[in-house]
């Protein structure tokens, strides 16, 4: 994928999450990287979404070095780099607001695994990343946002694009993809499934994951070597 | 009916899922059958409904064989197709992840009937349809999901005219119909009076079902040969 | 108000309830009166919104016969003429499934006066109207509907412009005005205070109805001779 | 800004209202100060958002007196001036019915702060301004509800522009912003965390307010001198 694509894809997948309602006013990012180059380009901080043009996409190097754009990245940018500094195997991160994740998210509680719409999308629960310390808030709080993602997912063994999307306690989402465009896909599904979960919680309070056997054949049936949903690539 | 006006329905009722807000991406599948030849259209697995063009639609015999169509059909077919094999007075089936009922099936409950807005879609609660044991996932998932749903309504006495839709314990909704538009219909109905009735238990927790005289009033008034709502055929 | 004028405003009053979401799919109908020769306009039954056209509307007299019109009047027809003949101070009636206020009709509670939004539409509690014996639902059921929302109101001492909406138990909403077009933005905000209602019992489950002297201010300050909100006429 | 230009920026700052849902029906609006001249341009009572025209806001002094304009000034005009005379640093504000606002503010509820999003908006819980007495109500309402607000804060020590929206005990929420456009853009957030919260609570019932440091952190990313959120101005 050329730099331009890259920067098309973004913009679209910047657009997506506020046509899907995922962010009210100006609460989400999308940013995609270009692995043979390291370059990652995210939306400007602040923008609003009906206002925002491919060309303000701010290109960033990993290290967080600005080297194209007029405006500001995203505030949240060092969490995005942190995440592809350690995932590389990830193409694109998302953050959104958006009601339902978020509301997990505050109530400090993971996504349970409740049923087959939530196992098509990772194989068990949604990970609620934990809290950060007094002093991780105040020394380089976005940077040390990334570093509680990824800590806490090597300490529970989970693989990024098994588990693309994650709540981050008192927080929100961040969902992550081989693409900026899977990226925006995961943060829907995640909201979706969020949605789902808190409702048949509100319906039956002592509700708990679905059987193994049932995560794993629908997971497998959509993902990996056996998958036969959707089309042959 | 001929084979080209089949195509159209089918394909409409694929598009009234996503308008309805009844198939968040690409999650439903709408089918009908031809009754003479026996050939079922239904919609490509994984195709996104903005793309989808009439053409896409694979038309399927009624033992799973491929008669026409590029693409692989949903991979929920073989559900389908265990319900038109069981069923011969149906002649639509439709697979969403509609949230309400989505919500119902991961709780475990049938939908109760509360109201006369359910009454008039059904003469009783909705059918929550078993759990597929291990060995029913492992092995041919998608027809044994079928197979326990026309088993459930044996046991229950239930018509699948009469009851035409339920939900899947862990999964989500089918619901049918006499034509492919009827069961997209029928899937939005249900919607609806899963959200009724979860509100519903919100406000009034050990809300019972509504008397037999008044389910059977509103369903008469509207099904059968007493039926006087509606226009004259 | 001319016959066509009429035929004109209770077309639009049926079109307001689809556009506001209060009718999903054909669940609601809108009629209206010229006091002059007693004819009532009706929606047809079961007729779609975006198929319906002016002239679909049916003529009925008082006493139900059909005065002019091809189609069927609302199967719900005898229940808006008890109305149009117990009380001659309205002008329309109209009857919905929106789904907050079916959800109260649906728990057997009548919507709790607990704020200013609706101390602006009516002075008290929205009624909750009795269900129907067997003997009512099994002969003559919509009349009896009728009857016993006017009953109701009668025990109760309630004026129908003042509490211009009621939840009939089991089934759903009923508003009328002195105009088609003022029923419907009745059953509008009828739908909104439910939803208030519903959320704000969910934070606070013991909430009571608010002070008699806020419902008086509110309701005064919109209604009747000293009302200061809106434009002089 | 001039004159005309007020009243363009006050007339979209009303649409807005509509436009995001946060005014049912006519259940809102929003006004704006001119601090040179001291006019200020308010929506007209009762007036339906589609209908509404730059020409039709109404401009009032101060204390009340009407200087331009042939309609009736919104009936809580009394309340936005009583908040502009208290607070001069403030240059727009506005009035909704918003459904989960409202829900606390009929729950008698603060909007406590669970998470960033809040801690983006103000640094800890929207306060719940407390309900008026008889005598308030039945002399002078909508400035004592003013006279509340404004006393409530001062108790309290808090800045009106730290903390721009409140919601009023029974009745629904006030926003305001140094201009009309921020006060709207301040009703808009106001709903979205009341929604978040609402949520969360239904989740985690026993919830309180997340730690002094992080609503610190988020609350000076984004406002005040050291700021990192936005585009420099």
């Amino acid at each position: 994928m050329s730099l331009p694509e890259l920067r098309e894809e973004v913009f679209r997948a910047n657009l997506e999450l506020a046509d899907n309602g995922l962010a009210p006013l100006t609460w989400g990012n999308a940013s995609g990287i270009d692995r043979e180059t390291g370059l990652v380009l995210i939306k400007p901080s602040g923008v609003a979404y009906n206002l925002l043009r491919p060309e303000d996409l701010v290109a960033l190097a990993l290290d967080g070095k600005i080297v194209e754009g007029r405006l500001r990245p995203s505030s949240d940018a060092p969490t995005h780099l942190a995440l592809y500094r350690a995932w590389p195997e990830i193409g694109g991160v998302v953050h959104t607001h958006s009601i339902f994740a978020v509301s997990f998210a505050q109530a400090g509680r993971p996504i349970p695994c409740l049923g087959t719409t939530h196992a098509d999308f990772c194989p068990g629960n949604v990970p609620c990343v934990r809290a950060l310390s007094k002093m991780e808030v105040e020394e380089d709080y976005e940077a040390n946002t990334g570093k509680a993602i990824i800590e806490d997912y090597q300490k529970a063994g989970l693989k990024p694009l098994e588990y693309p999307g994650a709540v981050l306690s008192r927080h929100g989402p961040f969902a992550w993809g081989a693409t900026a465009g899977a990226a925006a896909a995961n943060a829907l599904i995640l909201e979706n499934i969020a949605r789902m979960a808190c409702l048949s919680l509100d319906l039956n309070p002592g509700l708990g994951p679905i059987p193994e056997y049932i995560i794993q054949k629908h997971y497998r049936r959509k993902h990996g070597p056996d998958a036969y949903y959707g089309q042959k690539r």
